[in-house]
């Protein structure tokens, strides 16, 4: 694909710097791998000099590197060049691909009683249940379950193998045996929302499970029943959510990161990778729970000593005692 | 939906005190957040000043209960609340949504040799092998996949994108390349098995993999090849449990926690969720191997003591003796 | 199924000693559980005193091992005893189901842009995208996505579930709302790699996402954009390795790790189940980072004492002053 930065700034928007909308473009790259016909983009002071020594025809730049990005060639000056670069993809695969298609693919399996808008797509092999709701301009890309009464906003976009609306895990104990608690709830999914490959999303038991506004969740991961998703939170892959566990507004869940159920998650709390939360977090801040990785023989030495920690604290204590008394003699 | 109390201790036994037979219940709600028109359940005495407070038309509560519950309106007496509760869900799903399915959708593509119960149900788009066995009123949702000669019980369900029989992980290592070791095995599963969204469980290389009589599998759980799962043990999502281990009895494994390979799990053994099992556990109990959740400061100061907690130990020794010393003279 | 042991030499070599071509095999079998009418291996010389005792009509074994297996009776002596298992159940798989099948399934949805090679066989249920292109001998078992563009080698397997070429999980943050980017790269996949039920692998955003050949991926891993996994690595289930590692050749991961973006691993590492990579490995080795498992009630007192570790530190640092200064007084 061929575009010219002329067409690039029109549509995008910013100010193309020394001219050059006649200059050709056809792969958008990283400042170390630009070739001569790339568009590139520092978002980060800190890699001026890979500028100097890029190889791109163009880089959008910060107003701050205008003068430096001039030195050098062509330039585009955008408020926040990453944003840029994002809008700058969505322009390019639409160049590419043209339209997203819209309608029910003939081999996804749709109850009469769903309601889709008629700008949503529903792909191949996809299958929606009884009463669902989809929103406008919705995409279900390929082999995705909407489970009966489940409602997707507007814009959303769901990729292969997702679960919306799976019964939560509940069960009673009646003498050793499980005794199944049918989830009467639904999935309530806003609008912007994108789910992951083969992320699973759980109905409610009594009430509904809910994910907000603007939520991206990567593939692989858990939301049991009865979650809350605040708007504009990130969840990244293998991560798991237990059931009513109510996530703020704003939130950053790491990779294969757990929370547990009921707990209470502050707007604006970043967990790092991995983690397991145990407890509510009131406070925004970033949070972990990571194990030191290490060779497995420095391992082995640690987790032995730690299987005795709390016998070292006493040790010490005693010994501060006794320098205490050896003090006073 | 609505229906009469009188419809609800018709169907589910109890005893309704105080009478009100005829009281109209249009919601199952909890305690807190119940209206005139629901009914909930007091499943722990903890709650008695919830109870008081609630809005319910009708509380079930235990033998105990029964004066405290009948002062504040009508109530169902019932040996295990709880339980009742779960049978009450499964009562209201009936009504609203009448009998489950029976029978093989037309998208289902269902190899002829399979042998499916009449009453069992194979939902859109699932693909069943050649030679599998279902048995009576078992329910696969949608988008299953059950691999050849897999056998499964009476009564269970199965959720959306399960696989079950999928080839175990095996291969044998010739000059730095990996042969492939073909899954002979098969899987066998129980009655009364829950399987949930994406769930994976594996042939075995030799023998078959083995799922018990009423073992609950939450959603993304991993079951490697030949490993057995003993009878009404629960494994919550995103857990796994490598090759050939064998997890006993009535035991549950939480969220995200993982068993290796070929360890033995003593029946009515509690994992907590995240912790990582890396020997066998022949004493029943609760353990638990996770890295305590704090701010990523104090994390970093205390991942670095960690790297030296064994040179800690010794240094600790040395003071124990240096101040032995310093008595003794 | 009946095999005599002859029709095994001649399939696959090894020396046949003592005679014996028309001893019938109906089963293979650990040295454990062997029938009168299993063959089974010898792997691991420490377990020789099994291969004494063990009832098989047959025990395939080292050079080294050949007299003490004769004396028992039929052996079969081949270089690599493991090495032979693996190629016998294929052999063994082969007697029992003939030849793999090949061609489209006609459930399966295939752009007409997709190149499949005619002996590669698309399973029930899969979806090709536009510009797909899959090798000579790879299968796709069913229920499995290959997004527009992607491409797969030779002799591949790929397991129910999986999905190859969602979107790589990536936004720009504008205001706190998250702009998409979109992934303009694809995924490549070298020969002989294998790829397990619901594994998910993302496309890259500019660049690939790549798998090299002879990589084994086992259930539930996740494999995030721009991703270079090197040749006959091994990534075990539920594991998952964020945006652009790089792993090397011939590593080994074990299941539920994670490896953080961005890192490279070098090649021939092993990663312990479930550790949690947070940092470039440049040395082979194996690498561990597991809190020990504890009953709950040992996990409780040293993970309080965990949380005081630097402040443990210090303690001893002083008591190493003090003891210092009572000395040389």
């Amino acid at each position: 694909m061929i575009v010219q930065l002329g067409q690039i700034v029109d549509a995008l928007g910013g100010e193309l710097v020394g001219g050059g909308r006649e200059i050709v473009i056809s792969r958008i790259s990283p400042l170390e791998t630009a070739q001569a016909d790339s568009i590139s983009f520092l978002s980060n002071p800190r890699y001026a000099t890979q500028m100097a020594a890029s190889r791109a025809a163009c880089v959008v730049v910060a107003p701050a590197m205008r003068e430096l990005a001039a030195q050098r060639g062509a330039c585009i000056v955008a408020a926040n060049p990453y944003v840029y670069f994002a809008k700058l993809t969505q322009f390019w695969k639409m160049q590419q691909q043209g339209m997203r298609p819209v309608g029910v693919h003939p081999s996804a399996v749709v109850d009469p009683t769903a309601e889709i808008a008629p700008d949503a797509y529903i792909g191949p092999l996809c299958v929606v249940g009884a009463g669902v709701r989809i929103g406008a301009a919705t995409v279900l890309r390929s082999r995705i379950t909407v489970s009966d009464g489940c409602e997707i906003g507007e814009r959303c976009l769901l990729h292969p193998g997702v679960v919306i609306g799976a019964d939560g895990f509940g069960f009673a104990n009646e003498a050793g045996q499980w005794i199944k608690i049918e989830q009467l709830g639904k999935v309530r999914i806003g609008n912007d929302v994108e789910i992951g490959a083969n992320t699973c999303i759980d109905r409610g038991a009594l009430d509904d499970t809910v994910i907000e506004d603007g939520v991206k969740l990567d593939n692989l991961v858990q939301i049991a029943h009865n979650v809350h998703v605040g708007a504009h939170s990130v969840i990244a892959g293998n991560a798991g959510v237990a059931g009513s566990a109510r996530i703020g507004q704003g939130c950053s869940i790491g990779g294969a990161a757990n929370i547990l159920g009921h707990l209470t998650i502050a707007d604006g709390t970043s967990i790092s990778p991995t983690s397991m939360v145990t407890r509510s977090i009131r406070q925004p801040g970033l949070y972990t729970g990571i194990f030191p990785l290490q060779t497995n023989e420095q391992w082995e030495k640690n987790a032995a000593s730690l299987k005795q920690l709390h016998v070292l604290r006493e040790r010490i204590k005693k010994l501060e005692s006794a320098l205490e008394g050896a003090k006073q003699q």
